[in-house]
């Protein structure tokens, strides 16, 4: 079937259903970021492969909403699709809802499944069609007929060693808190909150450690739902010790349905979808806020921050070893985009305690690196030779962390304009990771030090500066973010042991794209009387910044102050992990400027 | 009657009308910073005279809440008078709300005199009462018998040599807008809007050229309620012939009551007060939004900019007078920081169309300069001699254009402290002046750059960094304002043609306080393909900033270009206007370092 013909299918049960229109969020009941095969709607609908997109049909018009990272990658999907790529002004804003105000009449019914929407969404977008005379309709599941049955994977502990706090200890911080609010149950339904506070992973998705299910923590006991083959014997018998008690995935509601009267519930009404909202009996008193785990578990332990500081190592040391490489791929013919991402891996899997990749990764050759989310084909992908520049932006899943790293080096030698727009990126860098700022500050009051130097020069970039990272978790992660907005990750006050990206960058289409990119461990950088503590960032990620495309004089005293630094402390982490060619090669790129 | 006298008679007064607790909001009906006589109802009560603050009182306890600015001076002034200074975290936040929660039983009463609270605050306090059994009432004027009758001060026509437009293309502008939204008429009862919408100025308070009225602009005609005595018979025939009709103040109500079944009517619901709101009727629809006015008159017009770039360099002259007769002055015995205020009112009144202070000018020597908004009483108050720092934050209402400016000077040899303190005020200062951002930026994203150099050496300052400016109006203004909050004036998107103060500072308290303030006009800073308009700030106050407190050292070479650029500024526009022996003063100043 063409994506055309599939859309004309969906018209038709659309008619028979008496739809005006459908809204197909990307996402899954667990409204998870990357999504297990039998959720993959969106691009077998439509072609469209970009990580967030929602699509929205009529019988007129259909198209796909995402944001300016996706446009370049969208316009050449979504070509003779029959859908329309929908360029959102504000990344993360419904601006469909407008547009569906304007083209349905009064009386007009929006369809959405009920399992792929939070609470929160459909009371707000209920009210705005309602004061228009549109109704929105949970209507289930809409021929999904496009994915497999999964495999079944096995869930496994994660151990203590690199948890720092035993499940017993994080359920017991999480009842205190609802003993606090008076809650006897707490619907966890967010898979990375699941995996974290009961220190098990699992491989059901890609990328993300985490395992398909939801848990109802009551005051005394847990009850897990998830596919029960998916829980080896001695595990159900160490989480039952625990008071866990696993339960078939599908009983979820029926659970929900029997909460007895006069008890009461705590959600995230932000991620609990609609469909198991339904569910609870209104006899039980509903109490809503913000998961605990949430911010648990974005505030890393002593024992996790001293586990990512040496996690790094072996993710550099990874890096040194492909990028070494890579100088020798790209001589004469070169090598391919994709092959150059397999070799990373394959570096990344020499690693203690690597697992697998934290997501796709995305190497950018050129033009391509301005695709911000860019992702090699197999086959035809870019050859990578000694010219130009090249983005690599990666991460490993290892036991003991979660790496996320981007690079942009000069495969031969840069222009001019490729060494200005790179250093103002690095001075966008620099410029957040040198913050030091009072508790209380929030990522929104930080986040244009990262853009200064380039809105100096009337440039910009198109996507946030920087997100949570887990923890052997997912690669993206709340409660913190490093963005423009007042809204959303970026109100949420920074903490001693939260962990953020700090990448800004540079696309120019079709020509390079620039992105650097460190985890920053938010630490106390000291107190003072009358003004209380402040934080700083430290950089934990290990890997030189390619000197190659530094213009120096655009660089202040205290930016070459920070880079030489920078390259000392990379050179004292690696270096004794390396053999004698592999230093030598890195003292070269780690010398001072 | 002692402060402690009258808190009893107040408390009497609650007992006797069942009232547990009464909040006073130090403000006017219009909703105005500054007031006039009659409503100086905090001073009066409790001896506090900060201008920001909220009196609340049980039977038990009473207390005033202010925020940082006025912590070192509110302790001293409500010493014995029963009333507690409460220091509020967050300025501007109703953290006696909860308070209150915590005081008042189930079934409590609150009073409020309505004409003193707006509608939405009236109704955000009364539902979170409610949630917890506590009633919020509007229990009208309440012992207030502290003022004295107003003087008639005329209302006078403000000539559109100054304005830029007159006060029908003014009108066209808002009734574009209320035709748009569907709506017959708009309430104005601000009275900076209705002085801007009418190109009309007065004197009823003190430092603010407004005079007290409400407006009710309709499509065709204005009512323009106002004690009629103000009104010249002149000017009223001039109103009257563009349809603007006077009509006695207190008739405003009566109007509002009157209005006709199935009109509607445009207010700010967060400026109109309570009282008002309860006399229109439940006929009229009434709809909600920001007053057109706030907007455009905070976008200055090609006049307003060219007088305002004027107007900066008469009130650069009077600076320059009074800081060289202040070296003299402050020789052997020195003199007062009071007199000093009355000299610098009279340089500045030397000045063509000056019409007086902008507020009351803080001089603070040495210690008092830490007292944020100090005033120098009119007996007693410090000496001024040649040691020590002195701070004097004062601006002029002009006919064409209202200034505001804060230096510190050093009145001898400063210590390193104190130039190490300076100068990370003026790297703040340079920063934010120096930002270049997109259209649609807000002030919440920039403001942390005036505070990045002292939080960097863990100090910070307890109020925001920039408010908007009127012309020939108030000196705080809105609608944008650079503060760390998300929320107000710091979430409005900044937009070429405001005029915002840039005044970070650093207080240290019984030692010295330092500001460096200068008023920013927001330009266009160009245009690039792909990324639109960039803005920046063009500084507009010219006078010198003293370099016996900078501290080189500390200085990047930006920095150090930006402020030789700024005096060779200062020197240029100023000193055609001065004598010989002014410009060898300024020339000293300005020197490039």
């Amino acid at each position: 079937m063409t994506y055309q013909e599939k859309l004309a299918r969906f018209r038709q049960e659309m008619a028979n259903r008496k739809l005006d229109a459908l809204i197909l969020f990307h996402t899954d009941p667990h409204q998870s970021e990357y999504l297990s095969k039998e959720w993959h709607i969106m691009p077998w609908l439509t072609g469209f492969t970009g990580s967030t997109g929602t699509v929205v049909i009529t019988q007129n018009e259909a198209g796909v909403w995402t944001d300016s990272r996706y446009f370049i990658q969208g316009e050449k999907e979504l070509a003779e699709s029959g859908f329309d790529l929908m360029k959102l002004r504000i990344p993360h804003t419904p601006e469909y809802v407008e547009w569906l105000i304007e083209q349905l009449p009064k009386g007009g019914v929006i369809g959405v499944d009920g399992r792929l929407i939070s609470i929160n969404r459909m009371e707000a977008y209920s009210k705005k069609f309602k004061e228009k005379g549109i109704e929105l309709l949970d209507c289930g599941g809409f021929l999904q007929t496009h994915g497999g049955a999964e495999e079944v994977e096995h869930v496994f502990d994660h151990s203590t060693v690199f948890t720092g706090k035993t499940r017993e200890e994080k359920l017991q911080e999480i009842r205190g808190k609802m003993k606090e609010l008076g809650v006897q149950h707490h619907l966890l339904t967010t898979l990375d909150d699941i995996a974290w506070v009961l220190n098990l992973r699992g491989n059901d998705i890609s990328y993300n450690p985490v395992f398909v299910s939801y848990a109802l923590i009551s005051l005394n006991l847990v009850y897990l739902f998830v596919d029960e083959k998916k829980i080896p014997l001695d595990l159900r018998n160490q989480l039952s010790d625990d008071s866990i008690h696993v339960l078939p995935y599908g009983e979820i509601k029926s659970y929900l349905s029997q909460l007895p009267e006069g008890e009461s519930l705590f959600i995230d009404a932000g991620r609990v979808n609609w469909d198991l909202f339904k569910a609870i009996p209104e006899h039980v008193k509903v109490l809503r806020g913000k998961a605990f785990s949430t911010h648990l578990k974005g505030v890393k332990n002593e024992v996790e921050q001293r586990l990512i500081r040496e996690v790094m190592r072996r993710d550099g040391v990874a890096l040194v070893k492909f990028f070494r490489w890579l100088e020798e791929a790209a001589d004469g013919e070169g090598i391919s985009e994709y092959e150059a991402g397999l070799q990373l891996e394959v570096f990344r899997g020499m690693q203690l305690n690597y697992v697998g990749p934290s997501f796709n990764p995305i190497v950018g050759y050129r033009g391509n690196g301005a695709i911000v989310h860019y992702r090699a084909p197999e086959l035809g992908s870019s050859q990578i030779v000694k010219e130009g520049l090249l983005l690599v932006d990666s991460g490993g899943q290892y036991l003991d962390g979660t790496t996320d790293i981007t690079r942009t080096v000069a495969m031969g030698i840069p222009t001019p304009d490729e060494k200005r727009d790179f250093t103002l990126v690095l001075k966008g860098y620099i410029g957040l990771d040198q913050a030091i700022f009072p508790e209380g500050t929030k990522g929104y009051q930080l986040e244009s030090m990262a853009r200064m130097p380039l809105w100096k020069h009337m440039k910009n970039y198109g996507h946030g500066t920087g997100h949570g990272v887990g923890f052997f978790l997912n690669v993206h992660e709340g409660p913190q973010s490093l963005g423009q907005s007042a809204s959303g990750g970026s109100a949420v006050p920074l903490e001693v042991g939260m962990l953020t990206s700090n990448e800004p960058g540079f696309y120019l289409e079709n020509k390079y794209g620039i992105r650097t990119e460190n985890l920053v461990l938010c630490v106390e950088k000291g107190e003072s009387e009358g003004y209380g503590k402040f934080l700083g960032f430290e950089a934990v990620t290990l890997f030189p910044i390619d000197l190659k495309l530094v213009e120096k004089s655009l660089l202040n005293q205290e930016e070459v102050d920070w880079l030489n630094t920078y390259h000392q402390q990379v050179w004292d982490h690696l270096s004794p992990a390396l053999d004698f060619d592999e230093q030598i090669w890195l003292r070269n790129q780690c010398r001072q400027i």
